[in-house]
């Protein structure tokens, strides 16, 4: 069965997004110029780190992730990253409604999936085929996936400022499985990879 | 001036220590042997960051780190380190109510400080001359003192478990100005380095 992994981004007390996500802030009050600085503004030293974020063949996903609204869906809404989602993978969004499949440019098809984590992952898996899956986040269900011993590969980018509130990771994580594998430091971030 | 260091051995989620301190028990029901199992049972893969822990020509810790207990001083107390505790050093101890030094076996002299934590790296700095002072911890007093932008190189050593519970770094400080400097993995533990 393919790995699954999961990449998240965090600041050094470990939150992954910040207070009051809406439409506008998809991280809330989160300062996402430092938080994802390493990704863009510097992205020459971590490219490697930076591109292995979407070599996945599926990738999962929460609600909040895809449209930061619960409830009622907006047929409108097909994400925040444009006609070209940067995934070019079927992307499986987890939600408690229905909603038919989006077809987007360059190969990311997102499906909405109502029942549970594993019957995602599971869809997921199929449509990898040999490649990976790869748990998007946002962290809540990140940590549902480490909670439920599910992650093969955790990758975090540690962005070295604090953040003081928001949603951390391994909040409600009972235990974890993973070894230290690898790190890497650049002076904007540091890359830990943990291995099951 | 000397630089000042601080070495802290911390959980995937951030915890140096448990909840519920004594005597008996100084990490609290933290899982002693999963943090602190790179430092003891894995040291010869992991020999260089744990000997600089001890390299410094002074230290300061707070009160709860030397005793556990607060109020009244237990005079017989000289803490949890036996006649010749490692750190071979002036060091200086963060407390509300005076007490004369304890001079111990092999170089460690434990003062006792009660006018605070600048006035406390004064006194560090002063004995330390040349070398390193390094904050020895807990957790609440290096917050107080990377709160106060007065550590130049924070060295974190993270063990790959989850504590859910106790005392976190960086809880309560407002901002870092610290940036990774390096970072090196072994099976047991991460080692990062962050320098101003």
């Amino acid at each position: 069965m393919p790995e699954v992994t999961a990449d998240m981004t965090i600041t050094l007390d470990g939150y992954a997004s910040g207070r009051g996500q809406s439409r506008e802030k998809p991280f809330g009050d989160m300062d996402t110029d430092r938080l994802h600085g390493w990704m863009f503004d510097h992205r020459d030293e971590n490219r490697v780190e930076a591109e292995a974020i979407t070599e996945a063949g599926a990738y999962i996903m929460g609600r909040k992730m895809f449209s930061a609204e619960e409830g009622e869906w907006d047929l409108e809404w097909t994400g925040w990253w444009g006609e070209d989602p940067p995934y070019h993978a079927p992307t499986f969004v987890l939600c408690h409604r229905p909603r038919a499949s989006i077809e987007m440019e360059g190969g990311t098809t997102f499906h909405f999936v109502t029942d549970g984590i594993e019957a995602a992952l599971e869809r997921a898996r199929e449509a990898a085929g040999e490649r990976t899956v790869s748990i998007a986040g946002g962290p809540s269900v990140l940590n549902q996936y480490l909670d439920a011993g599910l992650v093969d590969e955790l990758r975090l980018h540690v962005s070295p400022f604090l953040a003081g509130g928001g949603e951390r990771i391994f909040d409600g994580v009972r235990d974890l499985d993973l070894k230290p594998h690898s790190s890497r430091s650049t002076p904007w971030v540091t890359h830990l990879v943990y291995r099951r």
